[in-house]
């Protein structure tokens, strides 16, 4: 049973004139205690990360880079074949960005979480996890790695001793391995639904998988996504069914994994 | 007469697979002092900032930021109507980048010197370089800011106590109003008659301009560029001519202008 | 007094997975005549702009290029400094991009339309208007240049007989020289009272100015904006007032302005 | 035994300030009967396209599209995982590009040439290959498709009746399977070498593979690269061996595939 939990969302995902997902960002940051925020390569560029920093300081929320594959046009969702070195820079690079806006407005860079297909590549990828987290070890070595409980990232960083938080996804369902699964009920999105899954997946460490099954799950943080409909009503009522139940909602940073 | 002059020049202006400038970047870091970086707007990648941080650390070569206007075709040499704030994050943007290969290689960011476009346009233009100090006063206040001595830049950060270090242009020549003339004369690019000019700069403060008068001049690092044909001769040329008269080649972290 | 004029609205100005504007593509095609695609500039990518070309054949509304300065992040709204050759260059390369989604669709180009600060730009430069109609007099001779009557570029346009269409702008209010006011009051975007203005341009070829005079408006398409809140609301009720009164829509390539 | 092949070279692979490869673009044109020119997705700009088409046309040397993935970093090597149709849309896109500077110019375009790792995704990948050839049926019926013998392209684009050429590759050695092998012996690249091997080709239709046996090659048109070692010495050499031997160097339109 969990006292304290971190509730993550991806946030700053639009660029220039664009803007993207269902819930406004402000409105979203009223929910959530850590924001992974867009660093120019999937979205974001430079005045809108700037903005949003300041309004997750505005909130107290905890700020982490969102890096992605340099891939404006795929929403950093599409697979590109580069080496570790090359990924790991894209990542560095990232990183850095970000981190100077927060020096700009005077907040802390709590955490880095890989975006899309690179957070998937990452996490099945041992070569690149390894290289990814020695890189983090010379540079951020206080940088918090989100990462699922499954994943390669996660056993890597754990070892090296870089801090590190497990995820749970509040809007996609888990098979019996422990993986999310792509394909969505939409029945899955009742918010209240959402919030007892999480509500239990706390206080059980248990999740039913789309078998019908119970596995157990481990976990720091809980993901959901701004561009999943009804975002904000979901963060609200998991916020909620999580605050009435005696479980605070408060940055990673106050949650580490016992791993790391 | 000085004792002790910081000589910098652009370096990582390739960009993937394509390199530019007529000298290879390890020779250049052989005779310099500071290196400016491509952070990625108008060159370099995150590979690229990558290995030539790597370099400057191996010559003992001190490591600023080169941020340029998002302009990769033009190479930054285009202006572009942004306001002050659009311009200021692109640079904010880019500085962080780099600062974060620094930090993975264990070496300092030692100062931002705006590129090509962005330079002059900062140079001229008071509102730029007031909101672009007073956000480097926030984000990095310990950071050198490279301009010319006539330049609206150079007198913002002095007034606000950010530091600043004034450049002597090698292989530029000089009007009566102490600016840099782009029509080039030839002539000028012998390495000896460079290295020559170089010299009577450090030792008198004065440049002969192009109408035949000399006028003074103040700074603390002389810059020549990696492009200008002949790079390598000219900058080894001046450092020859330097040295012999007795004046050491060091970084601009030693040279802080006394208006700073 | 009109019995027939064209509708132009942009189209397909999102890209990748971000959308833009007030009302969907789809819709604004059951209302206008003439679409102006983006084509990847400064919006659209290859998908979308397919995908527009598409929705245009449907609904037999005819497809225009609408080449813009290299800039997503402003969304093409921000000057440039680039010599005539290198922008022209840059319309080029647009045109044809869209041109070869029309061939794959079976559709016939009608016209091209620069977006945006290029737009203004044109309107105000006569040599990059010259060197602009100079090359589409080569490479498209058949291809219709929008712009405002009062414009340099339908002065060039209509001397070198390239086909020109001028434009009355729906939802931007007009100054006693003919030109476009960007400061727009909330009042004017009542759908029946831009649909009468509308209307009152093509009976009398008037419209008032801010100042409240007339003043004469001449030409063979109106425009409104995707982006102007309530789009779709203001087609409608253009298209609904105009075909009262007995005025077709239909269209540019029914409207050549006598000038061409 | 060949009495008249095409020689085919990449062309205008530079960016902006950057060029690329051993070879001048102009002095390459003098040797070869087609260039492959960059679209700007991997390499290439509106400029450079214009200027390369350009230099084609002064030399008699005929134009095709060379389009590839969206990745300036990557120089178009690294795979995108991507649907067929947003590939053959990016395709669709580069290749309309060009052919509106073709049309400037006043030149057809002749063929198209997928670049680098989008060549050998197409080769292998038969649902690729099919959605790319029938989409040229519709936009590009006339236009020549460069690709490999053992290609899946080769085979849907000669069963669908699109006009294709098959490539010999001079500057790349084979395998058992007909496939190109990258790892490069620097023996190979002796000049007069790669001539005779190539001469044999023309001649005996025949090639030595890297493990040592003759294998059958069928091609129409012999490919070069410009970023190669000593690019302009091979492509010089291949011209003069082959125009002793009474074979002539001509554009492929001139070649056509008996298959197609």
């Amino acid at each position: 049973m969990k006292s304290i939990v971190d509730l993550n969302c991806d946030m700053g995902e639009g660029f220039g004139h664009w803007s993207y997902g269902d819930a406004p960002d402000d409105a979203l940051m009223g929910v959530i205690s850590s924001a992974n925020v867009a660093t120019g390569f999937h979205a974001g560029d430079p005045n809108l990360m700037n903005r949003v920093v300041c309004l997750a300081k505005e909130h107290g929320v905890s700020v982490g880079a969102h890096p992605a594959y340099r891939d404006l046009q795929g929403f950093g969702r599409r697979y590109i074949h580069a080496t570790d070195e090359e990924l790991v820079n894209d990542i560095v690079y990232q990183i850095g960005a970000l981190r100077e806006f927060c020096r700009r407005q005077g907040v802390r860079l709590q955490h880095v979480k890989p975006h899309g297909a690179l957070y998937m590549e990452a996490a099945r990828n041992e070569s690149l996890s390894q290289h990814l987290v020695e890189v983090l070890r010379a540079c951020a070595p206080d940088l918090m790695l989100f990462c699922m409980d499954i994943s390669k990232t996660y056993r890597i960083a754990a070892d090296y001793g870089q801090p590190v938080i497990r995820e749970f996804y509040a809007d996609r369902e888990y098979d019996q391995s422990g993986s999310i699964v792509f394909a969505r009920k939409v029945a899955q999105f009742d918010p209240d639904q959402i919030a007892r899954k999480c509500l239990r997946a706390c206080k059980e460490g248990r999740v039913e998988t789309v078998e019908g099954d119970d596995i157990e799950i481990a976990f720091e943080s809980i993901c959901f996504h701004s561009d999943t409909p009804g975002a904000l009503e979901i963060g609200r009522a998991v916020r909620a069914k999580l605050t009435e139940a005696g479980i605070s909602i408060a940055p990673a940073a106050l949650q580490m994994s016992p791993a790391a």
